[in-house]
């Protein structure tokens, strides 16, 4: 499970842009009109984003959501990017290598552009008035509806511990946290987020019903997640050790991809429902060159898989490049990156104390 | 339902001083061989203890909490007092009067004999780090032990909400967060708050093998709570309006202990079993006095209803006279008041940021 915002380590999105558009659904909709509105008028939003520290960073996350949020804050929007260390729990007992993870993460946002002059990066465990938030809005959400959220329902059956612990019953409320906290009134999302952001936006609505406006409700950016296969044929993830970190050298991207699985078919085509390896492929090299799949399977036409996969090596490590070399740069200061972090929290704690206190005035708080 | 500590507002406590001995309990035995350890080195131990702001303290409190906190801090013990504000929500949607509540409270702490100098007065919404401890314990908790719990089983019965909060049912977790927070190792409880006890045990057990040693597993102080009746015959309950509350003044408390339900025989004896009603303003009278309630109860003899309420109502007015004395003194100057609150909750929260970075510590967060 990702936190909010990061879709490409749970279900799969969206189809790939390829495929048949069936008809816009009401929240697909709603994002394609509040695109509109963030390009018009960027000022007027916050968007909450951010990852788990559980591993490193893959070419699905950059296509699905890192590049977005990059996107998101050069428009001019106000980007807060959580590092949820708290949330590791929710489906592993316990957080290994947290600060080797928080770090690798820190290395890729900046590397990929986040401006720490623009965008905030906290964590969670940084954030005691963001936490404490936790607290009243549990206060607003039944049990049955903890228990009936869908994501949640198959995150615990994916979880790798033996019962579901109260931190990942209660997620969705901490999620709710997370976004109210900064007073996000966007979230990028996949459609399998949309249960979670819809409690986020339950939470708000009751609390401003019982204790006067506060909390806006934030709305889903739906975000189009092309569906890219890790090296074993499944798909790309963190966890599976099958993904093409973003911190890996040319060199390693190259045995990777090398070992992808395709078919023996020697005409390459773009089909991800009959040829998934293989269109996956071909997919990751358009994205990088920023061309259409079709195309790109039919300049390789009949080379087959290691014509391909030099396609896709190439087109991979020239997107990478220029990424590569800033990762390097900041992997040579760390102090300035942790400064990053330290910063961005500091930030983070003085916005959710502002909250908070607005929090405790209209609950009407003895102080 | 009470914070930990406050059993006179929840299930019947042990049975009254007098009745017959039953075997004591593995829990009766450890809780009185930790008063002899008390006694012997009270500044060894931490006591956390608190109340819900939810209405008026009465004599139910007194003499089953309130005066053992007091006692305990005159043996040389560190007595943390937790005013639960946010709790106030686990069983009703709002919480209405917040600050007129803490106030009361606070005056009737302060009259009772709770030195600011001494113990640490502080409420939950003011200490965001002790909060932020939900979090982490959440992981270390199933839903289903969570579930299981007998308290919240029983509270969920009597909450005055048409759906179980995700607050009530991660209640225990948020008071394993109150007293960890302050490293309190001695917890006044009545029999029916053990099962709570139980699972802050077991949150401080667990972390404390996940993460290296950090918390101590408190032990409970039974307290021996007398059963006192309201007016009405049932439980004397803060939400029943059938209590005598500390606050009232002697004529008010006249008023109520003469409505008090009674029975037709004149000749009075104390037997809680068959005659509640008689029984319970025989056994306040004998607790006012610090006397046997068959000694009061003979000494009444034939004078019947009228004289026994006599009898009851000199008694807790002469009982309760320096004390009101005292809660008018400090009712005048509500300045120092709130500043006995701000100064409990400046010492609570030092207390949980040095803890809440233990916490980050152990658990090897990115700092």
């Amino acid at each position: 499970m990702n936190t909010v915002a990061t879709t490409a380590d749970t279900a799969p999105g969206p189809a790939s842009p390829t495929a048949p558009d069936p008809a816009p659904t009401a929240a697909e909709r709603r994002s394609a009109e509040l695109e509109r509105l963030l390009a018009r008028d960027p000022g007027r939003f916050r968007v909450l984003t951010g990852d788990r520290p559980t591993g490193l960073l893959h070419l699905g996350h950059y296509f699905g959501t890192l590049r977005n949020r990059v996107r998101l804050q050069d428009l001019g929007v106000d980007v807060f990017v959580l590092i949820a260390d708290y949330q590791v729990l929710t489906d592993r007992d316990t957080a290994d290598r947290l600060p080797e993870h928080t770090e690798g993460l820190l290395l890729d946002y900046l590397a990929l552009g986040i401006d720490p002059a623009r965008s905030t990066v906290f964590n969670h465990s940084a954030v005691p008035a963001l936490n404490q938030l936790l607290v009243p809005f549990l206060s607003l959400v039944s049990v049955a509806e903890l228990g009936r959220n869908p994501t949640v329902k198959d995150e615990i059956s994916h979880a790798r511990q033996a019962a579901v612990s109260g931190l990942m019953y209660t997620y969705p409320v901490h999620q709710a946290a997370d976004i109210l906290f900064c007073k996000g009134n966007v979230v990028p999302v996949g459609q399998d987020q949309l249960p979670h952001l819809e409690l986020t936006r339950t939470v708000a609505r009751r609390f401003n019903e019982r204790y006067g406006p506060t909390f806006p409700e934030p709305d889903a950016l739906l975000s189009d997640v092309p569906l890219l296969l890790g090296a074993d044929g499944a798909k790309m993830s963190k966890s599976r050790a099958n993904s093409l970190p973003l911190s890996a050298t040319a060199d390693e991207t190259a045995r990777l991809i090398k070992g992808a699985t395709t078919d023996a078919d020697r005409h390459i085509t773009y089909d991800p429902e009959l040829r998934p390896g293989v269109s996956s492929l071909v997919l990751l090299a358009a994205l990088c060159q920023g061309r259409d799949p079709h195309e790109v399977a039919a300049e390789i036409g009949h080379g087959g898989a290691a014509a391909l996969k030099r396609t896709v090596t190439d087109a991979v490590n020239g997107h990478l490049e220029p990424l590569r070399a800033r990762r390097a740069e900041y992997a040579a200061d760390l102090a300035y990156v942790r400064s990053v972090l330290r910063d961005g929290n500091e930030r983070a704690i003085a916005v959710a104390e502002t909250t908070l206190g607005e929090v405790r005035e209209a609950m009407g708080t003895f102080r």
